[in-house]
């Protein structure tokens, strides 16, 4: 894997349209460049789906198209929107702090919305099937493959009925490969790197499923795309 | 800078016992065996201070030592008995799923308190001066130094007399390095590289300051610790 | 009004099956008894819905039915086995505080959840218009009813997407009617009597409206039974 | 106890004044007026210590002096301020939905801090000692009064350290005198009344205590002002 490559995984975007597209050629800024995204004036264009939206299976294709269209793209333009409010904000010495702690709150919370989506979406698509050596990787961590399974679906099913997310994740600092529970889009482990991430707002499968969470989960499962999980966990450990 | 010591750096605790023995070789397993260490047994071990606990300017030796020990070791302790707690949840059938997400919120809060007050500590100990280069990259993105801390101390007032963590983090989705509000040890931007956070906890200060958050926040800028930040955020971006 | 009604209609509960069965004598206990119900041993018994689940307007009785069902009865039957769960961890000595807080935690959720949920189906099963009297009153809180009604909606839309409620409630502190966002079945303003409750998780709509939350906040207001509201009124402020 | 002497130990801040000076004549207004507030142009005005600052056992002067002028009193200061935001927010019509509910959430958070703050000054001041009246009622609840202190004190020292609340509330839907966890000012149990109220947040103790959580919560019981308690049980149950 070339250093190019290899820096493309590790950040979401990017692998999302490198799935997407999965000839075309990089083009990443050299790192010493980066950051040259500006903070503030930054507007995300939404990524389009790396497959679909009906070739899913067990998830329909209205459901799918709903999810990425409204929920997903809607924090997107709500994140846009909230970039310019808080220039405003920040340039008006009238607003007083926690006025403007009002506004980042919902800036965090739809960041989390964005990045998740991304992830969440190029983790589907695959067979559901994980190699043999992520499989060991996951199992020493955890003990057994299904032993993690277990406790993600344990976590699933403890949201179901709420919201918020389940994540695989390298948590950095720790050095450990761990299940966490979220309980919404500004909920997460510091310094973690999210390797696989279960929506588990009922946006994701209400329309298809109803209450019945289980259900969704199994179809998730049937269509993580393992080949991504295994070039974030390289990337990021 | 060799890979062994930039992968030090990218990771918290390492970072924090390098900079705590600058002259210590490293012995950090090599990647492909990473991760090694067990999800559900890991005990983590608290890394002591890496200066005098007397030694930072307007912060007193009785302030630090207290935050130290009690609030940073205090979180270790709790999440090392929460995963014995887990591993018993998890093998017992009767546990329903959201009994085990309340274990898991627990777990998920000790995490992020140890995770950033590990990174808060190492952050402090400095002179407070950010070298040309890193303010350059900061001005970059906030369109000047004075604003991005413009912006890092007014979300730090607006958390003043509640509790939350102030992030300047790399997102690795975004490729940008935001500030973030926080409001507890379990909220955090998915997927980003924090590189410098302000701990606004009143266990921080209030011994010290009492409720007059913003002297704490000067003495915060006037210790921190810029080569480190300048360090992860080369490790990150 | 007699005194004993009017502390029924105090009480969610028995506002609930007064509602459902309007002629039955109430058999409240007298004042000075109360309460007599035990904190740990209490185990609530799911209300019945005040409707036939398929006479509303705009919500399927599919939805109201998996609602109530999955939703509403699913709390209740969580929280009775967390208050087990309680008595269990509270006379264990074993138990760290933060393990018991994860559990009191989950059961704030859930009874939350109980509570809203019968407030919510008992303000629906009416024709959606307000007498001239507490429109009236509204106005002289909100300026008008319109200005009421703006901001009841626009906190319904800030929440789509996520999950939520929207409460009008009397504020018994500040002897206010007001409007109030809440994140989740555990956020709530203190000393509040709710009046009416609108419940934006996702589960309250999806099924019939997709991410079309503004069509599911008109069918609500369709619904409402006002004169509940007014009770709730009177018998609070 | 007249109607109107009962109606004033309803709310919080009549209450309170009552308290601070006993032998005023209630002017409460009658009840068929109420309410009579603006919700949007309300402004709140801080209601004094019902005792003097220096005069609690165990909790300095300083501490409880700096407790009600920046965190009560601030509260106060930033609903007022927010509410004028509100209304301009609301006349907006560029303002969308999610920067209104940000705002919302800050008027929630502070008027939890304002209602929560009230009930915990008027809960102190007393010996500490419950009469034989309202510690059967407790004990008829929980089994026994030292359960019901044990609970109490085991969600305090569960937050320790984080911060947030412990109330004993009635709840008016469940008909149930229970303890409650909250997270923070805008956590709360829905539809009930708050009868006596811990501040976990670090200023309500740091500055005596340190992180000595338990010391704190030992001069709290000391100078709970029972005859409160049981005035508000009355008005409530």
């Amino acid at each position: 894997m070339t250093e190019a490559t290899r820096r493309d995984f590790l950040h979401g975007t990017s692998a999302l349209s490198l799935l997407a597209a999965a000839s075309v050629v990089t083009t990443a800024p050299a790192a010493e460049t980066r950051p040259a995204r500006k903070a503030y004036e930054y507007q995300h264009s939404p990524l389009p789906l790396p497959y679909a939206s009906g070739s899913l299976k067990g998830l329909s294709q209205t459901l799918i198209q709903s999810h990425w269209e409204n929920n997903y793209t809607g924090a997107v333009k709500a994140l846009n929107t909230l970039r310019a409010r808080l220039v405003h904000a920040a340039s008006d010495a009238d607003t007083p702090p926690y006025v403007y702690t009002g506004l980042k709150r919902e800036q965090l919370l739809r960041t989390g919305s964005v990045v998740l989506h991304e992830i969440y979406f190029t983790g589907l698509g695959g067979d559901g099937k994980a190699d043999a050596a992520l499989r060991t990787k996951i199992a020493a961590s955890f003990g057994s493959y299904d032993a993690w399974e277990a406790e993600f679906r344990k976590i699933a099913l403890g949201i179901a009925g709420g919201s918020g997310w389940v994540m695989l994740g390298y948590n950095q600092s720790l050095q450990l490969l761990e299940n966490y529970w979220m309980a919404d889009h500004a909920t997460a482990p510091a310094n973690t790197t999210p390797l696989l991430v279960l929506d588990m707002y009922e946006h994701a499968f209400a329309m298809d499923y109803g209450a019945a969470a289980a259900r969704y989960v199994d179809a998730y499962f049937a269509n993580i795309r393992w080949d991504a999980v295994s070039r974030r966990l390289e990337a990021s450990a």
